[in-house]
C-alpha cells in the first residue's frame, strides 16, 4: 500500500520534506497560501546542499476542501498558526489518518489531541535542518536535513511506514521516543532561536564570543535539567548533549533560525510552544527555568513592541 | 573650616553635583578632559528641573597636577575609567583627604583602598538622579537628584561635613550604611541599565509592557535575595523595596540610563562593577544570580561586537 500525503504549509520545512517525497515519486499533495499561483505555474525550486532540483506539475491546492482524503498529514505551519488547523485538517481526515506535527516546541500534540479527540494517530517530527524560504516557491536548504519521528498516540506501524518512505526519499530519518526527542530539540531551539532575536545576530556570532558561548551553554544545561526533572523515571538527557549541540553549531553554516526570520519580518514569534510551555511544564514539577523564562519575557517584550507599533 | 573640593569627571554627575556646590559658594575645583576649552571660555550650563543655571568663572583644570590639594575628592568618572585614578588622584591628596566614589556598582571602594593603601578616608556615594550630558559644558538634569553618602573607611565627621555642604547646596543628601546602600542602588541599576541596552529601549517602554515589567521585577528580587544572602547577620533589604523602585520608575520621566547612552555611543559599558562583581560576591556566599549573570553575558556579547568592529 502506498501512502497519500498532504503537506500543510509549503515553506522552508514543508517545501523541503514534501518536495523530497514528491521527487522520490511519493503521492504528495501540497496546500499553499501566498505561493499558490506561483507554484501552480512555475513549480517548486529547492536549492539544496544535497543537489538542486526543480519540481513541476505538483499537486497543489489553494484550499483544504479541494484536497483528497489523506493517509498522512504533515503539518508544517508555524505553530503560531495552529489555530487554523480546526478548518484545515477536517477535509483531509479519514478514519486512520496520521497527523504529524513537523514543528518546534512542547505540548503541540497534546493540544491537537484535545482539539480533535477523534483523531486516532498523532505524531510529532523534529526537523534538524537549516532551510529558509527565500522567494515564492523557492527554498534554500543550507545544511543538515534529518527528521526524527515520534508517536504521540496511535499506530506505530503507520509511522514506521512514513519513516521508510522518508528513507526512500533520501531523508535521514528515524523513529524515536517523542517526549525526550521534543526536549532534546529544545536544547538547540531555546538558546539559538531566542538569542539570535534578542541580540539581533546569527548563530556563528553567538559562537564566536566567549560571553555568548557560555550563556548558550548555560541555557542548554537549564533545558537539560528541566527535561530530566520532567522525565524523572521515564527518560533522561545526558549533560554532554549540550556539548554535542555546541559542536554541531560550530560546524554549521552561519544561520538565522526561523524565529530570527520571523523577527526580521515582524511576524508573530513561536514563543508559546518553544518557551512558555517548557517553562510551565518544568514549573509543574518544581523546576524553575530561570534563564529560559528571562529569554521568554525578553522575546515577549520585543514582539509586543513591534506588533503594537 | 570650609572644605576644598576636587571634582574628577565633569559629566552628568560631576557637572551637576559639583555645579550645585559651586553655585552655593563652596570651593570647588573641576578637572575636565574633552570639555576643558569650552567650559574655560563659556562656563557650565545646567538645565535643571529645579531651575536652570549657568556658572561662569569656575575653577577648571586640564590636568590634576595643576589642581590644589583637596579636602574632598568627588570621583565622578565612569567606573570603566578608574584605572586613570592612579595618575589623577595623587596630585590632589593630602594627609586627610576624603575620596568619595560617586559611581555605581559594588567593590569600587575596596579596589581603591587596595590601590591606595595609605588613603585614610574613603566613601561611596549613590546618586539618585536622571541627568545626561547633552553637549560641551551642558548638563540636563531631568529628574530627582538625591545623593546618599556611605563611609567605607576613615573619618565619619568629615563625611558629615560633606553632607552638610550638600544640604546647603540644596541637594537632598544623607549619610547611610555603605554596603546595603550599594546593594539597594543595584536593585534599580541592574535591571534598568542592562535591559535598556539589551532591548534597545527606554525605562518607560520597559514599564509599559507586562512581560518586561515582570522581568524587571524578577531581576530586582534576585538582586534583593543576593543582597540578603551577602548581608546575612549585617543588613537586609526588604522585598517590597522592589515595589518602591517600580513605583519610582513609573513616575519617572522616560529615561535612558547612563549605560544606554554608553551603548548608543559605542563606549565601554560599566559591566564589571554593576554586574560581574555583584554576581561574584553572591556566588562567594553560595547564591547564584541566574538572571543577572544572563544579563551580564548579553551585555558582554553586545559590547564585544561593537568594540571589536
Amino acid at each position: 500500500m502506498s501512502l497519500k500525503y498532504a503537506v500543510i504549509g509549503t515553506g522552508a520545512i514543508g517545501g523541503y520534506y514534501g518536495g523530497m517525497l514528491a521527487k522520490a515519486g511519493k503521492d504528495v499533495h501540497f496546500l499553499l497560501h501566498s505561493d499558490y499561483e506561483y507554484v501552480k505555474e512555475h513549480g517548486l525550486r529547492i536549492d539544496s546542499v544535497g543537489g538542486n532540483f526543480h519540481l513541476r506539475d505538483l499537486n497543489v491546492y489553494r484550499q483544504a476542501e479541494d484536497m483528497p482524503l489523506s493517509d498522512v498529514v504533515l503539518v508544517c505551519l508555524k505553530s503560531t498558526n495552529n489555530t487554523l488547523l480546526k478548518d484545515l485538517l477536517p477535509p483531509l481526515l479519514q478514519d486512520n489518518t496520521l497527523v504529524i506535527l513537523v514543528q518546534n516546541g512542547l505540548g503541540l500534540e497534546a493540544d491537537l489531541a484535545k482539539e480533535f479527540p477523534a483523531l486516532k494517530n498523532i505524531a510529532g517530527a523534529m526537523a534538524f535542518i537549516c532551510s529558509n524560504k527565500i522567494g515564492f516557491g523557492h527554498i534554500a536548504h543550507l545544511d543538515q536535513g534529518a527528521l526524527n519521528l515520534g508517536l504521540y498516540k496511535g499506530d506505530i506501524e503507520l509511522l514506521e511506514h512514513v519513516n521508510a518512505d522518508l528513507s526512500e526519499a533520501a531523508i535521514k530519518s528515524q523513529v524515536v521516543d517523542l517526549e525526550p526527542a521534543r526536549w532534546k530539540k529544545l536544547v538547540w531551539n531555546i538558546p539559538y532561536n531566542g538569542m539570535t532575536v534578542v541580540l539581533n545576530t546569527t548563530t556563528d556570532n553567538l559562537m564566536k564570543y566567549a560571553a555568548s558561548r557560555q550563556l548558550i551553554h548555560e541555557l542548554m544545561l537549564e533545558v537539560i535539567s528541566a527535561a530530566n526533572k520532567v522525565g524523572e523515571g521515564k527518560f533522561s538527557v545526558p549533560e554532554n548533549f549540550a556539548d554535542m549541540m555546541m559542536d554541531t553549531t560550530d560546524k554549521m553554516t552561519p544561520y538565522s533560525p526561523s524565529m530570527k526570520l520571523d523577527y526580521d519580518n515582524k511576524r508573530v514569534l513561536e514563543i508559546e510552544y518553544i518557551y512558555s510551555r517548557p517553562v510551565a511544564e518544568a514549573f509543574n514539577v518544581g523546576f524553575n527555568m530561570s534563564k529560559v523564562s528571562m529569554l521568554e519575557r525578553q522575546l515577549q517584550f520585543i514582539q509586543s513592541k513591534y506588533l503594537k507599533a
